[in-house]
């Protein structure tokens, strides 16, 4: 139940984010989104300065917390985590059902605006880490030692929380936008003529520092992405046996040469089917199911009183 | 399968948007999300003027039109729909499991840039939009005839698109922000001292425009709440037959009297559970399992060639 | 002269304002407003720290304070005020015509950016909540009990300052905007055919937890109006003696049933001429001036030398 | 009733704003300000395209045209004006107390969007021009010659359409903002030593395409400020007479050598008071009287139906 | 003089910006910095439609164009181009000295608030594309058949249009910013203990879409480096024979082996110095030099009248 | 090798910023434009606090430092300053080529972040303070005593940086933007008929707060000028004999009337020409050379080991 990456020392996913940026302006505005005018509840309850529990309800990976710090530090709050982002949470294994994940302080109306932002974040971020944990812990299972990706099917706004939870759950975030690794499928293709013409085309302003993914629909296509220079080669349309075939015909072909490419495949990969799907001969398998559509985390928020 | 506000002649949810503001400068810095930087597919594919077939892939409500079609605007296509935002669509009926709900037509660099936004959009909205209408179908079905509402467990920056899926699905959207309509909660009722004391105060200003909803533990709560002003009450913490003789007791007991309120419950029901949950003497009935955390509807863009 | 929401403890009006958000932003947007590029009068007198003495110089209701604040907090600058917001002030009953009603400390050319600002919000708010104030009070002198409100015919950009101001003073702000209670005048009700057709509609979309109000140009159409469920029933192009029996009219008859609604009045009300508008049979009398064109309040910041 | 800038042709005031800018975006952000999330009415109404005429109710100077017209642009409208931005409208002396002054076309729900704002813009900017007008034009009858200015008192965020209206309405806008034209109060001469000393440093950084303008308590004073180089000499508490004696004195002294000088008089100015105040030896008095609490101008829009 | 990406057809640089974006917001922005508030000449000269000629007056590359078209499309002119972007423009070889690259038309108000942005951008981003080209060609002229590229030292908010200049110049970007490729550098190395240990953190983290840097102070270094994985290896500090004989060495080492790897060479090159600097066997150069601190291309636009 | 304005005290030209406004925001966007998603090389080094010596390594004036300290700040570093802002600082005469100029502390990833930013604003602050600083002094030299000014041909967003830098160099900064100073150029005479008519056209709106400065192109246009009121002249298209006779000859003319008035010359002044170009009857040389196309100040930063 442990993916390869989770070693020791426990990695510190917080600093992949800049110290400031346009994310936390993006957190300034959903504060906003929740109160465009007044905060009629503040007026209620005032700001004596409280402390409130933060549980987490279901299983699950922890994951968003530099976001929840940062909601919690424009309200003016102090949070004391008790648990590491990262780490598989298992309430269901608790006598009461949940587990306190850390102690937060302030003005009791501070608390009460924070609190829905602060959990609406924690439980989309721990559900796409958990999914990912889950599938790349079942992968493992099954023998597979390769890369499980996420796609740019993202929610949008919100990438930056997603493919970092990705991250947090062991998974790969794949590109992360238009502007990253550029990914040449059967429209630029056509577009362009040939394989050979659109990875030349590429070139001329991605230079060396991107790398070119191609998408192709035949062993001869591979060939053909692989001599022009492509560094992913994206298998596509190929039936189970097929593709294995092909991606040991290319491996062998090409080894020792001075090419040196992966093979990724793409669509349809799912936590329940994955263990008929993985084969090693495949160095990436890319799957929107494990940041889409996926099961939230339950997480609550309780003022001491 | 037809909830009850679907009647003719079908509403135009899009007029729900204001012209101009905010969410469109949100659609921009999606667009600018996808591409820090350089289009390197745009370079590779030109500008030539091309169509593209939108089809939808999976069983659901289509939602999310308005914001698609902004999208679209923004980068400069053309988009004719065939299909009308709200319809429940069926692809798993047809032979080929797809169905044509739009065309649009643009520089093929265009279309690439719109096209991934285009869909996550389409496949969010749509998502809610058809587990909201399910939900509120099965309760038809099962003879209920109050209110279905989701809550404010929405993903942080997409309120808006997700409150208006809920719409679009036959569900109420509750109370949209802090700034709407007041919830006394536990936590405001601990720190003001009583029930009547926090109502007292809420009403000093939210002004008559707005309603103040308070949540009880017991009937006498209930009727102190209903004296003070409160205009729906939520009943927290009953358990089944205890909250169907408290609905029913309140509701006799205020019968003809000046006082008007409704009667909410809230937590726990779900798509799955909600055939014994459901009650006629209770107006509303809130769950988040209609917006978050569920499934998406699959669509899809390609490009003519 | 002190209307009946000054109670006992003082309310706290800046509980209003969410810790974090877009106003704050409006804020730095204002002082930018005022030094596009240089700050050639900072350059002048540098940074050296001083203390100024924030004066009241004209009789009325302190507001806009939190506002102030944040002006001050923006420009490095700590402030301590000696009124609390909402007081009635009166420096035309001192001997030198003025109150001190904070002192300010930062470095001096910080103060000096902050001076006019400063002052200009002080300046319009409390002119604001000083009218509301004043018609308030001038209602309860004359007998009447029920609500004084505001409209929408803000300032742009101010509202958030304004509708505070107006509760300050101790008036409605009336619904905050086009996002709440919906409001169906003549306009809404030609194009959709019918009040209750026009009512019917809304509720489609606001749900449960947004009231509703119409505009009636006649008893007959108040009824048609309440029977379709309006919250609110604004009666229009109603003279005097008309207003009232109609008023009388409409709450005889539905006495008893559990029909609950507002009678509203608006349109030509200002602080001279109430005496003679007022009846307690309405339930609100709406005008703009209380915060249209109304006097600002003098004050001046002085920095000690 | 015409002061002397109101020559033929008449002056295009829209010309002094940018065709694109904050501006623009500003008023985008006030029609957000009133509908944060959805526009219910809107929906109530639908998008049939109507017409709407704009009454001018109050006699006033016509204001904010410019402003008014991007509200419309923005809003998807075409306006149609009768009237010039400029002109000042008798509405009092027509049959039916009203005058028409535009045209407006598009959908109900547009119209509707736009209604209040593009109102609450022209209310306010031609409240100000007329002020503006209306003093200046008083000025002009009992014989001054000379400027009448504002005053950096204006509201936060709406500078530009109130330096705007003052231009409108006759008068001048005085230094736009502390950027422009530096001014060195008793503040700045405190802490710098001397009012030499004070010129010397502001000259430093201003460079040669910007005034200064000093604030002097006595004749000797205005006089070491003219020597150091100042372009304006404002005469601080200065009584009547000493006040006419002092600038006369200057105004002699200085004549015929290569001092270029104005004097300005501030504080106190009002329509009511201003026939008692100017003398033609002062160049310039200011007020913000003209622009601060002034009262709006009456505008309604009403549908055709 | 034509360097190798000038293949026929000439590449369409604009393709590279997204239709829509931050990067338009920001010559929003740039108007906006030219007239913070009143556009004075603007209401001197009024909005008759007029033409205007723009000119090149010095020798360099057309760059910018997508930008400056941008500009125009703000303010309403319509541009028509009579050159290439990326063409190498001689006017020093015309009679008059200046070649007419575009003509411009709008109203004259607007051609001159366009005017000196449009003149701003071209002339900056001309600088760099010739200096890029220059060195570009320079270095096929002594037979270097590499890559020549930039650096992150560009201009703050400026990167993307240097960064579009290098490619228009001939030259390669370099990585884009921190999100992209990732380079260890020895501050990295330091931090983590060794190269390889760097690596593999990075590793854990950018996934398989992104390339690695590792700059290293010895052929030992380099060895680590691309065993670890490393993608680009940079030689620091070796000077001329040294780094020729590692490059070679290195090279031959893997030649064969399944590691495809390429070597940089950084600092100190400039136009003037590189026909001593560059060998085939290192893949890139890179430098500032082309876009730093470049000599700007001349260009006016003049009114016809 | 010192100009005039470098008296002592030394002047503080960060006073000359506002404590807060959008060249903070500027800054913050300038972060994202390096980072706009993850910040990879922050993961691999972690958050130890650390040290770093920033070094000044090539001869010239230090400018930009408060810009350079607000980007620390925003990183939540902190800067101690061995230099003072202005000093011209010659590391080519120090043994090993370079001079401590401060000292930095903070985490390492936000050292890391912020360097290659605060190098790219004091390479380029600095370059243009020097060329200014050398161009002023040079005229010194040479014996004149007038003014040396920049123009508006700026990099467009770094206004504020540029204009600044001409300060701290001993330049004076022309005017800022459109909305300062007008200028009336060969374009506004040609669209108004006159010079006089443009002056007056331009005196109904920029008041008695700002000047006016008239292109010309002979002595009588230049009198033409004056007698309109024009502040400044700008003599354009004189050959060297006939500048130098027009300004004697307008300087005699208007001596002892009470026109002051100021001559300018533009265009074609550089560091190496200027000592044939400059001449004491002329007021103010403008020259684009002292900021556009200027070398770069070369700084590193060393994180301590």
């Amino acid at each position: 139940m442990s993916p390869d990456r989770f070693s020791n020392p426990f990695p510190k996913f917080a600093h992949l984010l800049p110290i400031n940026g346009k994310w936390k302006e993006d957190i300034t505005s959903w504060i906003s989104e929740d109160i465009p005018s007044f905060d009629y509840g503040g007026y209620v309850v005032g700001a004596k300065i409280n402390t409130a529990i933060l549980y987490c309800k279901s299983d699950g990976v922890l994951s968003g917390v530099p976001f929840a710090d940062e909601v919690a530090n424009q309200c003016g709050l102090k949070v004391e985590w008790l648990v590491q982002e990262g780490l598989f949470l298992k309430p269901s294994e608790t006598e009461n059902g949940k587990i306190i994940i850390a102690k937060v302080e302030g003005p009791v109306k501070d608390l009460l605006i924070a609190e829905r932002l602060f959990l609406n974040i924690l439980a989309r971020c721990s559900g796409i880490a958990t999914q990912s944990f889950l599938t790349i812990a079942k992968a493992r299972e099954v023998g597979y030692t390769g890369i499980i990706a996420g796609t740019r099917k993202t929610t949008p706004g919100l990438r930056l929380l997603e493919k970092y939870s990705m991250l947090v759950g062991g998974c790969d975030t794949h590109r992360y936008d238009l502007s990253s690794m550029v990914m040449l499928k059967d429209n630029h293709i056509w577009s362009t003529g040939s394989i050979t013409k659109a990875v030349e085309n590429a070139k001329k302003v991605i230079g060396f520092s991107t790398k070119i993914e191609v998408e192709v629909q035949s062993e001869k296509e591979a060939e053909e992405a692989i001599e022009a220079g492509a560094d992913i080669i994206m298998l596509d349309n190929f039936s189970g046996e097929d593709l294995k075939m092909t991606a040991i015909n290319l491996k062998n072909k090409y080894n020792g040469q001075n090419k040196k490419f992966l093979l990724e495949c793409s669509g349809g990969l799912t936590l329940q089917n994955l263990a008929q799907y993985l084969c090693n001969d495949i160095d990436i398998y890319s799957s929107s199911s494990i940041h889409q559509g996926t099961p939230i985390i339950d997480f609550s928020l309780k003022i001491d009183h």
